[in-house]
Formats: C-alpha cells, sequence, structure tokens
C-alpha cells in the first residue's frame, strides 16, 4: 500500500487483526427492525467493529493487486483515503458509547463519507492510467474484473452502514416511511416513472426526442392489489435509469431517421421469491459477440471518466453504469439480468428479494479462495476447439491431401 | 475402461495415437461446399482419420471418470460400444478409396449409427446407478455436469459426420434442397410451427387444450424479406420442440383452472450476426432459485429415463432436454438463453450464426486442461458472505452483546 513505513507499521497490526474477521451481513429485514428501535448505543457499539472488518477486508484484497496498478497516482491516492479512515474508526475501539463518543463518531462517519465520494471514478482513473501504461499482463484483466467488482461492492456496503447510521441519527429532518433509506412501501412504478422521466430529459437534450414508456403491473400473488416491496429506493433509482438510458439511445440510434420511435415497455411482477423490473426494448439488439462485455469494467468504450456525477454525463456514461449498477442489484441478493435479439431488441430483467428477511447483503470476505485469485497469471490451452485460421488450415489440409 | 485386457492392450496404443490429436471442426460452410462436390473418396480419407480422433478424445475422457460411475454396468456397455466402434473404424487405417472400401465404409458407419443408438438413455442410466448407490462426493457433480455436456456434444458432432457421409453416398433418395441433413433455405417458421403443433398434440392429450401461438419476423438486414438460414432443421426442430413443450406445461399448469389461456409469442429476427428464434409465454416463469438446475443433468427432477424416443415420452420428458438442447444449439456457435419473471413468465432465445461460414462445430478437446476438471475433489471455501444461519447468529449476537 502507498504509505509511508511508519503509518503502516502502526495501523498495520490492526489491519491484519480485523481482516480476520469475515463480515457480518446484514438483512433488509435487520436494518429495518434495528432503525425502528433506534438505538444509537448499539449501532455505534456495532459498527465501531463492523467498519474496521469491512475496511480491513478490502485494504487487504488492495494490496494484492499488480504493482503497475498500485503504482498508479490514483490508487495511490485511494489507499490513503482508506488508510485514514480505517485508523479513525479504529480510535473509537476501547471507547464508551457517552453522548460525547456518539456526537464525534457520527461526525467522522459524514467525513469519512465525503472522504470517499470520489472513489469508483479514481478507481476508473487508475485503471486508465494502467491501460495508458500498456502494461497489462495475461490474467491481469479478469484479477482486475474480480476485484472491482468486490471493491465497489465493498463500498456499497460500508455506505450503507455510514448513510442508515448517520441518517438516523445525524442532524437532519425525519422522512416519513423511510428508515434511513430504506422505504417501507416502495412502489416500483414510481421510480420507474422518475428514473424514465429524467433518462427522457437527457435524451431529449440530445436526440430531440424520445421513445414512450408503456407500464404494466402483474401481482401474481394478490391479484390486482399494487405492488409494493421494503427497499432503497436509491438503489432501485440509480440501476433503472442506467437501464433507460441505455434502451432510449439503442431505440434513437436505431429509429430517429425511421420516425417510427417504439416505446419501452416495463413490466413490474410480484411473485413468490422475487419482485422483477422487466424492460423490453427495440432497440437494435446487442451482438452475442459483444455481450460479455457489458459488465466488464476494463474495457469499456467510453472516453476518461469525469468528476462529475453521473447524472450529468451523455448518455454514453463513462462506461460503468451496467456492472455497478448489477453490484446496486446483487448487494441485496437480488441480480440483474440481459438477453438481447441481435437486430430486434433487448430485455433486461432488475430482480429483488420480495421478503425482507431474505434480501441479506451480499458481501467479499478477504480469505484463501480469494487470494488465490490474484495470482492467476496464466492462461491455459482451451479444452474446447476454437475458431482459429490455424484450425480451419489444417482440416481442409486433411480434407484435400487425402492424409 | 471396462474391457478386457487383451481388447485393451490392441486398442490401447491406438487410442493414445489418436487422442493426440486435436478434432478438426468442420463449419456449415466446409460441410455444405463439401456435399455439393461429392467426392466419396475424400470424405472416406477424411473419416477414416477424423472419426477415430474424435472417439479417441471422449474415449480418454471416459476412463477419468470417477470409478463408482465406470464400474456401473450402464457405463460398462457404453464403454464396449465405443471400443469396438473405434476398432471398427481403425482397420480402415491405412486402406485405399477402393469401390468395396467405400462400399463396406459406409456399411460400417451406418451400424456404428445403430449401435450408438441409446447412448443419451444409456449413459442418463448410469447416472441413475450412481445416484442410487449414494456415493457422490463433493466435487463430482460438477465434474459429471462437465463430462456429459462434452460426451453429448461429442456424439452431436460423430453423428453429424456419420449421417452426412450415408446420407450423400449411402443408399436412399436425394432430398431437394438438402445436403446430407443440411436444409439450404431452411425457414425457421416452418420449423416453429411443426415444432408447435407437435408439442400441441401431446398437450392436447394431457391437459385437454393448449395455448394459441403468435408468430412474428424481423428482418433488421433486408426488411419486409422472408428470414432464411443455412442449418441442420433436425437440430433447430430438436430445440424448438424441447421449448414448446415446456411453455406449454407451465401455461397449462398456471391457466388451466382460470380458463384464459395466453398465446406464446414467437418473433424470429434476423440480424447482423445471428438468427434468434425467440419464445414468450406466460406460464409463471422460473423462480431464481432453481434456475441454475435448468440446466443441470444429475438433479433432473424427472423419473427415471425410458429408452423411448423424446417425442413419445409425456411434456414433463426425461429431464436431459434443455441441457442437450442447448449442446444442438452450441454444437454450430450457436446458444440458448432462457430468461423468466418470477410469477409472470419465460423467454427463451434460440440462437444461431447468420452466416454459415461462422458457423463452426464446437467439439471438446481432450487435454491437460480437460484432465484437470476430473481432479476436483476438493471445495473451496466461499469468497463471498452466504446466507447461513450461523452468519446471522453471529451478527446478532455483536449487535446485541456490544461487543
Amino acid at each position: 500500500m502507498r504509505l509511508n513505513s511508519s503509518f503502516f507499521n502502526k495501523i498495520g497490526k490492526m489491519l491484519d487483526f480485523y481482516s480476520q474477521f469475515n463480515p457480518s451481513p446484514l438483512s433488509i429485514k435487520q436494518f429495518l427492525d434495528f432503525g425502528m428501535n433506534k438505538c444509537e448505543s448499539k449501532s455505534y457499539v456495532f459498527l465501531k467493529k463492523e467498519l474496521p472488518v469491512r475496511l480491513a477486508n478490502i485494504m487487504k484484497e488492495i494490496a494484492l493487486l499488480p504493482d503497475n496498478l498500485l503504482r498508479t497516482p490514483s490508487v495511490g491516492l485511494l489507499s490513503n483515503w482508506y488508510a485514514r479512515s480505517f485508523e479513525e474508526v479504529i480510535e473509537f475501539e476501547k471507547t464508551d458509547p457517552t453522548s460525547d463518543n456518539l456526537k464525534r463518531f457520527c461526525m467522522i462517519l459524514s467525513h469519512i463519507r465525503d472522504r470517499h465520494a470520489d472513489v469508483v471514478q479514481t478507481m476508473a482513473q487508475g485503471i486508465m492510467e494502467l491501460k495508458d501504461s500498456q502494461n497489462i499482463e495475461p490474467g491481469m484483466e479478469t484479477s482486475i474484473q474480480y476485484f472491482l467488482d468486490r471493491f465497489y461492492m465493498s463500498r456499497i456496503s460500508i455506505r450503507m452502514l455510514i448513510n442508515q447510521h448517520t441518517l438516523l441519527f445525524g442532524e437532519g429532518s425525519e422522512h416519513a416511511k423511510h428508515i434511513g433509506c430504506i422505504e417501507i412501501d416502495c412502489d416500483p412504478k414510481i421510480v420507474v416513472k422518475d428514473a424514465y422521466e429524467n433518462a427522457r430529459w437527457l435524451c431529449d437534450q440530445y436526440y430531440y426526442g424520445a421513445p414512450e414508456i408503456v407500464v404494466k403491473e402483474h401481482n401474481e400473488l394478490e391479484r390486482g392489489e399494487p405492488i409494493n416491496i421494503v427497499y432503497v429506493p436509491s438503489h432501485l433509482y440509480h440501476i433503472l435509469f442506467e437501464i433507460f438510458k441505455n434502451a432510449m439511445r439503442a431505440v434513437m440510434e436505431t429509429h430517429q431517421e425511421r420516425g417510427d420511435i417504439p416505446p419501452i415497455q416495463v413490466i413490474i411482477v410480484k411473485g413468490n421469491e422475487d419482485i422483477c423490473v422487466k424492460v423490453s426494448d427495440q432497440g437494435g439488439g446487442i451482438p452475442r459477440s459483444s455481450a460479455d462485455q457489458l459488465f466488464k469494467y476494463m474495457y469499456s468504450t467510453a472516453p476518461h471518466p469525469s468528476k462529475s456525477d453521473v447524472h450529468t454525463v451523455p448518455l454514453a456514461g463513462f462506461g460503468y453504469g451496467l456492472p455497478i449498477s448489477r453490484l446496486y442489484a446483487r448487494y441485496f441478493h437480488g441480480d440483474i439480468s440481459l438477453m438481447s435479439c441481435d437486430g430486434y431488441g433487448t430485455d433486461a430483467i432488475i430482480y429483488m428479494k420480495r421478503l425482507s428477511d431474505e434480501a441479506n447483503e451480499l458481501l467479499p470476505i478477504f480469505n484463501k479462495t480469494s487470494s488465490r485469485f490474484y495470482n492467476k497469471s496464466t492462461v491455459s490451452a482451451g479444452d474446447w476447439s476454437n475458431q482459429s485460421s490455424l484450425d480451419m488450415l489444417n482440416q481442409w489440409k486433411l480434407i484435400r491431401e487425402g492424409n
């Protein structure tokens, strides 16, 4: 890690200690129950251990990154943020939940959140710096993909813990029907409309038009009843906004000249296990040869990321939209799936667990299994035939020469 | 392998020799061009080497299966079939394409095809025998899944080679617009209708009703023109029949009592890379918790397989329908994708390469990479958090006891 050695020695032992613990995942129901009881001391006692555990786990993985990525200025900066934040939280290690300590803790958490505000762009910048140095070994792309999913998921989870504590116990107004950032009866239809309207506004700016939307609901469990879910609306918004931007861009690119703009179809379904939001467009689809790249970080086609919020970049974004949206969906054991017909259009489904006690955080754990991923430098021979010209040449040779 | 030792010694060396070669994948275009030139000697010369190569490659993998599967009577029987077929083809090794040899070769190929007619059910029987012995170690399911995909793919490819040769050069009538089993201008709409009608007939027998079908086409490349593909119609039929059976069963199970049976929607799309057939049903969907099992062989829910053709078993089939359909799709570098909304319905897309020179056979290769799969016996610790009750207990303990 990019730290001067005295700093490192000081926190090095504490990192070793806290990284031995596995992070403890909470479910939405647990967040909810906890928020309703509103006991600041209990939250303090839990977080002053859990935050260092989560920080230490991910800092151990940062340390395993390839050297030429660790040495980029951006990753150096980022490592310093994590080290300072870790140090600030462990100061509370042996303290009691006095009124002063509670107040100080809440303030420290806010500062930590502010310090880490640009983490996504900064890490992306580090990846850019690595690509520019053209120093990428085989297998490195896989390790970096593995790392970034875990690093960004860790960040989502740490921000969730911090947000819950500061929203419940910090200064600020209470939001009716919200427990921190969780809404008890979130109506996906409303989040769909918000995300659609904002994506539509961007689309209009650029294309002077936008596809309409048709929204249906299907409640399989309680016929005809509206559909609600206990969820974090900002997460669902983030995902839908990304999907609508992609869908609208595809539809306008393929239909703008033809004039007849097919609407985007949305259906919200309440099933036994999941509540799904399916978004279907007729934007020409994604060829199978590109489908692998959709959720990749390293070879996104977008230009260098800017520091501005994703809401203000043009529809193309800076390329991390889908992989990070999928992390948001997976965070509470949901998911995103995409399926496309080349030449026609794409369906995207956002899955969310219907029951809040099954909606558990999905957290990366630092252990032997994860460490092994960072050592993969060799690429094995394929165990299925490929389409190389060498194979084709060989078989024609066999046929023609009669061998 | 289940062979007496003198037999083994005799062919053992030949197996070692031929398994050193990688199978040579052909594209549909190459099959086509070759079939149009109709030179029986060239086919003979190619196949008398290529068939032993493909047989030897898969026989080497059979030999790596866990003992308790190898020792089942069914797998013993199957191994004998392969050994005899291998021996019969290598007799032609140093021979010339005389009229007599060509005739004998064609007959031998037909006998081999007959000998192997029940391979799928026989291997499935072996798996059943293994499950009944309750002798399944951790990691074995993964090896068996890996093996069966490759074993059945190898079989599809060997049958393709044999069928092409015997249809082109054996006795029997020529099929207009067919080169062996390849149709030059296959109309997917017709195959869809055939598969639908036959699945519908089965559905009517069992449920006294069946969903209607609505078929659309979308030709992105040549607006308004019909869609054709150079393909093996029996493969497409096999896949569609399976998908329609599943869709109809799901729709009838969820709607039979309600009376209002929603139709199955099909769209056939011609894109730049692929020709797709998308089948959408409102049959209540597949929960995510079951989605992993769809393409698995070992824990299919169907009862013991019968020897009869899949066309005559009830709609539930014997459980191998989807994984084997996917192999057919992948055989020429296509695919099948399924995506479902729990409580609503499922979309299935069959992908086929649009250009026949990109539709290459996908063949398993026996090498170090594949061998390694059969040695995997340990299960590593997870690198993401899970939902075990132990985790939950731990975190509540942390919160409650204020540790």
